[in-house]
């Protein structure tokens, strides 16, 4: 993780004619805008992880498939790379801009195509907002499950290219099992379709195979959603401890009797009070740890869950237990959770947020290790996980304007993620590779491995065009990174001793 | 779809000088059985679908998985192909030899390496068979969710190579959604791994890629699944109907009422009447259709929903409904299901059994169109449907030995098949592509989609070595065969006009 812009992949592509190039593209459309005058393009030199900027080489706002295909084929034939943008509310810098690239830019694909109540789909472009899908659906009584923190605000369209997740998708599955279909079109301008509304497909599985490529293996220009009805009754407990292993643990215990939450959160003593302090939402700002437990489904269900939850958190060592009342509470203790983010950067002129996952049983040695680190490289770190699917957020306190507090920043992030591969996790549970963690992708994978990404890579893109430096490391990268790959938890670690 | 063998995938491969290559397969290691005399061979000429029948080059079962990459390296050096083969009931060719050909039969690879129930996961080689976890996880509490009906005999490698599903796959998904990781050799001996333990992995899903590839990307070593609780409650019932589309109708209500059944099964006048002679499972031979339904879960939550779907069968038209008294009774009406392909083949010499997918919503349109197909052919077509997913299997009764009968039976099933396509489904729900319907990928997909299927299996392998001529067709196959290409019910198919 390196917040210093690679200049190589730039510094390789060929110089084109910018004022031809740019000619071109305008004359490709007359109805297709195209950016490209400096003052223009600033707005979209970052995405969600604003430690990385480039103006880009021009913008272009598409709005049919034609003028995106028209787009491709062009950059094809002139050798110039192109990187797709959604909202850019990504957080791993999936679509920062390359200063010799095209960024096309999705969002005026904003329509929702056609709602089937009876079968449970939606068919929407791809810059549809997250949230806007399941407002459309509330008249049918269905929503769209997977919901990422930024919902109000992300696309359809990067929630397939990033796999997306959020506090629902413990019960509910990522993106890839929300969706039925997608059409894209290729560098080529070829429009294919990939998956099919009915049960399977037959031929490869290209349709999970593009859901979280980042951008590299074509743009997405229509998504078939699955909908799901929106369940009968939804209840939630606040459980405090005063130990946050045994908080840790009682997260596996759960799931182990057989009860899926909708929703199994996790938050530390830091991020505790962080919440509290801004949002008031009611958190026990003594307490070492608490869980939040989200339980949706039939009434009767929902009712007999919650007991056999109660249950197992007093005897996992709960301090408290506080069931919401109602609809107010709820959604109180909710906010908490989901201003996290922010109310940490209240108290920290920065903050770095990771996003590695663990298998849950390994919470509580996960948990060891990041405050043991933490000491180590004299930096706070509030801890906010989606603890069900052993999903981790830990978020570094630091500030960027002491000497030297940037790069032990990076160490420390460094040094967790490697914690999390050498468990048997992964570096990025629903951020994504993007920009930012495209060195620990050496850690988490072999360079066999790797090689065969490039090669899937290369039966949709040989010449590299789409997205480039993003997702997918060189082998020279990883060479140069040195950073040993665990693997899958099978190799040493000796730091893994120690927890 | 023709029975005929393809002469022309052997005629293409160069000749090897038999004896000398199999010298050197034996000499890879001294524990590896290499069968090739001819009376060795033949059991292995067929998979479950026993139309198709080659001799193979030679057999070899090997132990190890250095065993597996030495076999793979030697036949990637010597240009021979290799045809993996696990319990060998795939029901589409996928596991048929090739007479230039090696047959890697993975049977001794069968032992289960570790069940953790905490985490409700099991490593297992691919030889295990499907039930056989489900027994070992059963003392936890815990199984394998996914039951083709061949479970007692069929293996965990062939599940994963065809993405297999089974009655309960409506509710908890197919094969791809509850595995977790495999371990893979790939043609050039290269051990990969694909997926992870934790909740999404980084980089490109290859998993979910490889899963259902048929064999084209390389041969499963190893897999971890997932475990799930086995539902406390589970309750069945059968509703009986005078009309076909009134209970086709009343599938697409149960699930629109937001209830997702365990099971939801169809059949018609004639797959009754055969199973009821057959098994005494108290079926009503007079009606027209039945459903069988079975819900699980938690038990005030079953008995809720089991009311709501009575209720709702009752408005839908259902002439008499049965509840399953006890489990006793619950067995005994699926036995009648479980054995309607075996009670078939008693009426009649004999029987072809298709495996397409359709939307939920287009059931009735679909019945209507194989009743008149039928009538067209002079050909009886016994219906069992997947209903819940839109997974039907019409078995098509015929008489091998009366002149034209076979080329009928072929020819009704194309159209039976493509009217699948036409109405948005697809060519197969759960039992591959294989040899059998590699004419039929011409229809459901266009000649750019094929060329990206060829892209990526050329990135893992390159020379074609993996179970060549099936799965995915050549586009001169597809010339050949002139089938028209229907792109998900957008392009005119006027036989749907009809129904």
């Amino acid at each position: 993780m390196s917040f210093t812009y690679d200049e190589r992949i730039d510094g390789a592509l060929p110089a084109v004619d910018r004022e031809a190039f740019i000619a071109q593209l305008t004359s490709l459309s007359p109805t297709m805008e195209v950016l490209h005058e400096r003052e223009d393009l600033r707005p979209y030199e970052c995405d969600g992880l604003s430690a990385y900027r480039t103006v880009p080489l021009c913008v272009v706002l598409p709005q049919t498939v034609d003028e995106v295909a028209a787009v491709l084929r062009l950059a094809a034939s002139r050798g110039v790379p192109v990187v797709a943008r959604g909202a850019g509310t990504g957080l791993s810098g999936g679509a920062l801009p390359l200063e010799k690239g095209i960024l096309l830019v999705m969002a005026k694909f904003n329509r929702i195509l056609e709602i089937d109540a009876d079968a449970g789909t939606a068919r929407v472009q791809p810059g549809v907002r997250n949230l806007a899908i399941s407002l459309a659906a509330a008249p049918h009584g269905l929503y769209y499950a997977p919901d990422p923190s930024s919902q109000i605000a992300c696309s359809i369209g990067g929630n397939v290219a990033e796999n997306a997740g959020g506090v629902h998708c413990l019960k509910y599955g990522l993106t890839v099992h929300n969706i039925l279909r997608v059409e894209i079109v290729t560098i080529d301008g070829e429009r294919l379709t990939l998956g099919a509304e009915s049960l399977d497909s037959p031929g490869f599985d290209l349709l999970a195979l593009f859901t979280g490529s980042e951008g590299l293996l074509g743009v997405v220009v229509e998504v078939t959603v699955k909908l799901l009805p929106k369940p009968q009754s939804t209840k939630m407990l606040m459980a405090s401890f005063d130990d946050v292993e045994a908080a840790g643990n009682a997260v596996g215990q759960i799931i182990g009797a057989g009860i899926i939450p909708g929703g199994l959160e996790m938050m530390d003593s830091l991020a505790i009070r962080a919440a509290e302090d801004f949002i008031h939402a009611g958190y026990p700002v003594d307490a070492a740890a608490i869980l939040l437990c989200e339980l949706d489904g039939a009434a009767g269900d929902v009712d007999e869950d919650m007991e056999s939850v109660s249950t197992l958190l007093s005897h996992a060592g709960a301090t408290r237990i506080l069931i919401a009342r109602d609809e107010t509470e709820r959604l109180r203790l909710w906010a908490g959770r989901k201003n996290a983010f922010p109310a940490v950067g209240r108290i920290s002129p920065d903050y770095y947020c990771i996003d590695g996952t663990i298998p849950r049983r390994e919470l509580p040695r996960v948990l060891n290790g990041i405050t043991a680190f933490s000491a180590e490289h004299g930096l706070r770190v509030a801890n906010v996980f989606h603890a069900g699917d052993g999903n981790l957020h830990p978020l570094i306190l630091f500030d960027a304007n002491r000497p030297g507090e940037l790069e032990r920043t990076e160490a420390l992030a460094a040094r967790i993620l490697e914690l999390c591969v050498a468990v048997g996790g992964s570096i990025t549970g629903e951020h994504g590779v993007g920009r930012e963690k495209i060195n620990q992708m050496c850690v988490q994978f072999s360079n066999d491995e790797i090689e065969f990404f490039h090669a899937v890579k290369a039966a949709f893109d040989p010449a590299r065009l789409l997205n480039p430096g993003k997702n997918i490391p060189t082998l020279h990268r990883c060479a140069e990174f040195g950073g040993m790959h665990v693997h899958h938890g099978k190799l040493p670690f000796p730091e893994l001793e120690r927890f």
